[in-house]
């Protein structure tokens, strides 16, 4: 079994290759579990910090590219992961960078895969960021997407395409729309939600962060290892469990970013609190707060995802894995 | 004012053409009403039947090519009606040609009016083949879609990319989505809707059709002078009043298969109603019977779009306008 991860060099690519490392197996579409032989990772920097495994293949490229795609995925891959894309600040940023690699490049990934011998699992990284427009109300499973972001709209589009490949045979798809990831490791990064890890992580580490929208704010967060374990369940989901739509809204937690402050108080104390700086961003407040935060997400429940349990589980986990 | 429609040779482009012509004005945007001197009517093959007017031009061409499009919109249009498109049926069993015109050509047009001296208006004929999965349930403003074929699918990531070009002021786009279009005149067409026409059309004109759902199946439709109609009022309504999307479901009419027979029987007795044949088809069934039915289009109502007042005005209006 060949498995391919677009966009492995990340920091959810990079947990997703060591826990399937580990695993060793998995179960494609409801099917047993079985070993892979091959690990692809894929980006357009060299993954680092992987472990040394013969299973293990870096490659870095181009994913416009359809050369690149082709030698990548080959006649035959039993699973692609596709987490490559231009982030929510830089795709409104650059109308053009966002169009080519958030939809050109993966409606191109979709076409090929057609093509392909064996009809491949796809796993997509979409986005919460599809809904918008009053923010204020419950989102459901069935509520209509209303993107206030190219990204977000630029999701929407390839969720669309997923599903109508896989109606159609061509691939076997799953688009998982993620709440905002937290907390993140490393530096931030150009997401319109990249404070809501800050906020938290360099605090944490003695530095200061700033919290570009005002306490009261909601967010809808994910956990980067349940957001990890969500991908690899995906992939094992059978097809008809999806019924009439390979869209899932994956469980997140509502929370403020007061409910996180005052976390990061229990975490590490008022002088970490103090780091935190209250200036308000225009452009990051135009894309966030259109971004909806009560969710019910009773398909992807049903279908066996699992979230994270609390706030507090979330930065002891950040601290447990990337702090100690 | 320069308008130009493209697709504009089918029977809904022709009755737009007519309309527009005998009003000579017209509002975009909630500006007044101002008079056009330059009337494009684009479409594959040239369109006939249109009058003798100094301010109409009949254009032919491939609306997937690049330079055609230039042409057609030069530096400086007001006002595109975009309703060219490969039908439900046929992009169903056509894949790429689906791709190619409903999509690609769609997205290339989009891209050619962003760098427009000034964003045009463009009025979207979108589609209710939006929705599907469970056709049993009521479709709201705010319902997802969730297109159950290739050529739904196309309509709505359309619909999407006309609401993000719209916020980012490269268009001021407004997207339709139509009911089934009845009575249409002429000949039946792929659409997989076609013989919602035909089992009223033909029997009035002493022909056979066939009705390959049977009677109690519901329907969700529209008359070709009333969307005309909602085209033009689309065009005139201004940016704000779409507040969060440019998308509106056009406001229909539920009838069941039995009640279009029994409003046949009505106009023309029992002879025209055994005209009718009752062959399941199920590649048709596949498609038209994940439709949904039952709208709640207040969206539409609340911008002041306006559909039929009855089963009865629609066949009648068919008769005094294509049969007499």
């Amino acid at each position: 079994m060949r498995i391919v991860i677009l966009g492995g060099a990340g920091f959810i690519g990079k947990k997703l290759v060591l826990k399937l490392l580990q695993r060793g197996r998995i179960s494609l579409n409801g099917r047993p579990v079985e070993a892979f032989d091959r690990l692809v990772v894929f980006d357009k920097v060299k993954a680092v910090g992987l472990p040394d495994d013969s299973r293990l293949q870096v490659e870095e490229g181009d994913i416009c590219d359809l050369d690149t795609i082709r030698e990548l995925l080959g006649n035959h891959t039993d699973l692609i992961f596709h987490l490559a894309a231009v982030v929510s600040g830089e795709a409104e940023k650059n109308f053009d960078l966002g169009m080519n690699v958030n939809l050109q490049a993966s409606m191109q990934i979709l076409e090929y895969c057609r093509f392909m011998k064996k009809a491949p699992v796809l796993v997509f990284a979409s986005s919460c960021a599809a809904y918008g427009g009053d923010p204020s109300k419950e989102v459901r499973d069935d509520t209509a997407p209303n993107p206030q972001s190219s990204y977000g709209t630029q999701k929407v589009m390839v969720d669309l395409l997923i599903n109508d490949y896989s109606r159609r045979g061509f691939i076997e798809g799953r688009a998982l729309r993620l709440p905002t990831i937290a907390v993140r490791p490393g530096k931030p990064n150009a997401a319109t939600t990249s404070f809501v890890s800050s906020i938290i992580r360099e605090p944490l580490q003695g530095q200061r962060a700033n919290c570009p929208v005002s306490p009261d704010v909601k967010l809808w967060i994910l956990s980067p290892d349940k957001v990890t374990d969500c991908f690899i369940h995906a992939a094992h989901i059978p097809a008809q469990a999806f019924k009439s739509s390979r869209v899932v809204n994956l469980p997140g937690l509502t929370v403020t970013v007061k409910d996180m402050v005052d976390a990061l108080e229990k975490a590490a104390g008022k002088e970490a609190v103090e780091l935190i700086d209250w200036e308000p961003d225009a452009f990051l407040q135009s894309i966030v707060l259109t971004f909806p935060r009560e969710f019910a997400t009773g398909k992807a429940l049903a279908l066996g995802f699992h979230g994270d349990r609390s706030l507090e589980s979330i930065i002891n986990a950040f601290i447990e894995e990337e702090l100690k």
